[in-house]
């Protein structure tokens, strides 16, 4: 058997909120949980959905005209990519990059402008996402007058990062400067570990304006094979995915969207609460990624402690693998074969997040995934422990 | 109230076998069924999709290769005009559309070649959808060396049509000739009344290999909420759609596809028996159909009969309706903004059907749905009783 650390597939039964909502629209007998919807989403949903970011975001979102419910996060990406950005416009990446965004922007015309993050590295054990930075001057040097949008993942994966209000600012001064609009992907605003906090770039002075802050139900409520996703913003920027919506899938699942809808109502006056399934997801998951970096470093990997995400970037650089100098394939791709073939351990290389250019700049690096039963982890304690 | 015999929104529960089926993936407490499924379909649905249509079409076929499942017959569509139309590329649609074909195909830069099916007008009291027609010459005048597809719905929604094998071969010939793909939207192709027979004109000798046949598990099923359509045909065009998929939705509901798989699990033993869901609610919906044509007839409206679907056009040019002649608004449009005020009864002009240079083919005629409630109906006759 090998041992899926690679995928963010999820072991996990979302929380009974959703399931037994699900359960309820199933036995209510009511054909319209059964029929067609409104397209843009299914009334319960946006409201809940306007209720939720409403109380996150502190300021009154309008469910017709500021939400658009799409299949999942991706179906978003998509929706903005085609509603916004003609042949010849630009976008910024910042690497490493959620792989669907470069081929998205391709199928549109538009031109993938590329910036690494790019680590202090302190010689310590361990390293931090937060060590992971932008810099200012070569981010400034990346916008220009064809610039259209900027992809912001935060929190990022692979590495977990979580932005901080300051860099935030930095971001949002320059596309105000440049007049550019944030796809800002936040499917893991929730998986965030204290003390570090998320912060909506689209909560930032003049930035709701030119932010689609893209959102997943799937992410939010361990339920990745449901596909509901959405994104919000100001309605001269959504009208625009509406019509990529209109003009593709129409409408989405009915009785998934008004048993999300259940779950959003369920969990919104706990939001900010310790019970709350939003938070009580990353308290869950804190010791797995505690025990995940434990375990890598004990054979020599340096992981890089991430703030967000249930993804872990790890160097395997100290490790003593032969690898082949030579080849023309990169080492983080060689080291994830040699880790399915000699540890049955299935990991990503990070190369696969970086543009062809830049893929030189993760050739030591492995991404793991720690959103695992126990018993699951307690097995790759046992292949380390054999190292 | 407003009696809404516009939309094909159903009053319909799905049949037990897929409500059920639901009901089974919700309380089966696995987390599988709520996390990322494949891509391309989840692997039951796509072995139950191989399975009936290899049935149907007297053929084997790849589930993994020959069959992707998208959102909704709507998103199938979607990917094979953006799979297989680049820009300049002429395709044919033939009036009266569906109508998404023209706006798909113009996002894709595709250019439309329109060609209106014509009634043999008879004076009969009642008109049949088999009366309309292509005309064999003008239809082989359409075809040149830029066409690229024909769009071809069967049944035909507004009218209802189920088109012969002699006009399906006829069709055949000129894309053979031509080497043109066939999008063979078959979204009824279980809503058609006896003694009319349903013909995938993908199984005409050499049509496999140029049709991309599209299916809906919403229409199958009478659960047009779940969003589960599909497209068949060789791997070498379906790739083309997956392709698409893979870089705008990437996956769909694991839930539903897998409730939506037991569904016709339970239906395949049960194929051409009367038994059979797909038998059951053509049967169901017949005399609803009988009853509606009756009715328009007391008011001297002359309906088309329809041999599928759940669709009846009627021509409304008898009644003692005062229409603004000099109007630049079409008199269908006029006739259902009449009918709405002073009747309470809601219908679509069938000229949203059509083209802007051809909607005067439709300005006598508004399209009812009856797949309604008998109580539904009652008030309908209740109406019609006072007209
Ligand atoms: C950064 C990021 N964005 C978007 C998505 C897609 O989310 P969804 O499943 O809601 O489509 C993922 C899924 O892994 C992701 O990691
Ligand atoms: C002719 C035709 N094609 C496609 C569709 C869309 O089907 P689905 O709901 O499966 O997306 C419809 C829905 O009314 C239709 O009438």
């Amino acid at each position: 058997m090998m041992l899926p650390f690679f995928r963010g597939s999820l072991i996990f039964l979302p929380p009974n909120s959703v399931t037994d909502a699900l359960a309820k629209v199933v036995s209510a007998n009511n054909h319209a949980f059964h029929q067609y919807t409104r397209g843009f989403g299914h009334p319960r949903l946006v409201r809940a959905l306007a209720d939720t970011y409403g109380k996150v975001m502190d300021r009154s979102i309008n469910p017709n005209t500021e939400i658009l419910v799409s299949v999942g996060a991706y179906g978003a990406l998509f929706y903005a990519v085609q509603g916004l950005i003609n042949p010849g416009d630009e976008a910024i990446l910042i690497e490493p990059y959620f792989d669907c965004y470069e081929p998205m922007l391709k199928v549109a015309g538009g031109v993938p402008v590329y910036i690494p993050l790019k680590p202090e590295v302190t010689g310590k054990k361990t390293r931090s996402s937060a060590d992971w930075k932008l810099d200012p001057d070569e981010l400034a040097s990346k916008f220009n007058e064809k610039t259209k949008v900027i992809f912001l993942n935060n929190p990022n994966n692979p590495l977990g990062k979580v932005y901080s209000r300051s860099e935030l600012e930095m971001i949002a001064e320059l596309c105000k400067k440049h007049d550019v609009v944030v796809f800002a992907d936040e499917v893991y605003e929730w998986l965030v570990y204290e003390p570090s906090k998320h912060i909506k770039i689209a909560t930032l002075p003049g930035m709701w304006e030119r932010t689609i802050t893209i959102g997943s139900g799937g992410k939010m409520f361990s339920a990745t094979g449901w596909k509901i996703g959405w994104a919000i913003g100001p309605p001269y920027l959504i009208s625009c995915l509406q019509t990529m919506h209109q003009n593709s899938n129409y409408t989405i699942s009915t009785p998934l969207q008004e048993a999300m809808a259940m779950g959003m109502e369920h969990e919104l006056p706990l939001i900010g609460k310790k019970e709350c399934y939003y938070s009580v997801l990353p308290a869950q998951i804190r010791p797995k990624r505690d025990r995940i970096i434990k375990l890598l470093s004990e054979v020599g990997m340096i992981a890089t402690v991430p703030d967000g995400t249930y993804f872990v970037v790890a160097d395997f650089s100290n490790l003593d693998v032969k690898l082949d100098e030579t080849s023309s394939e990169p080492k983080d791709y060689q080291f994830t074969k040699w880790l399915i073939s000699h540890k049955k351990l299935a990991a990503i290389p990070v190369g696969a997040f970086y543009s062809p250019g830049n893929k030189h700049l993760a050739e030591n690096l492995v991404r793991f995934t720690y959103i695992k039963e126990d018993s699951t982890l307690d097995k790759l304690e046992t292949i380390i422990k054999n190292w």
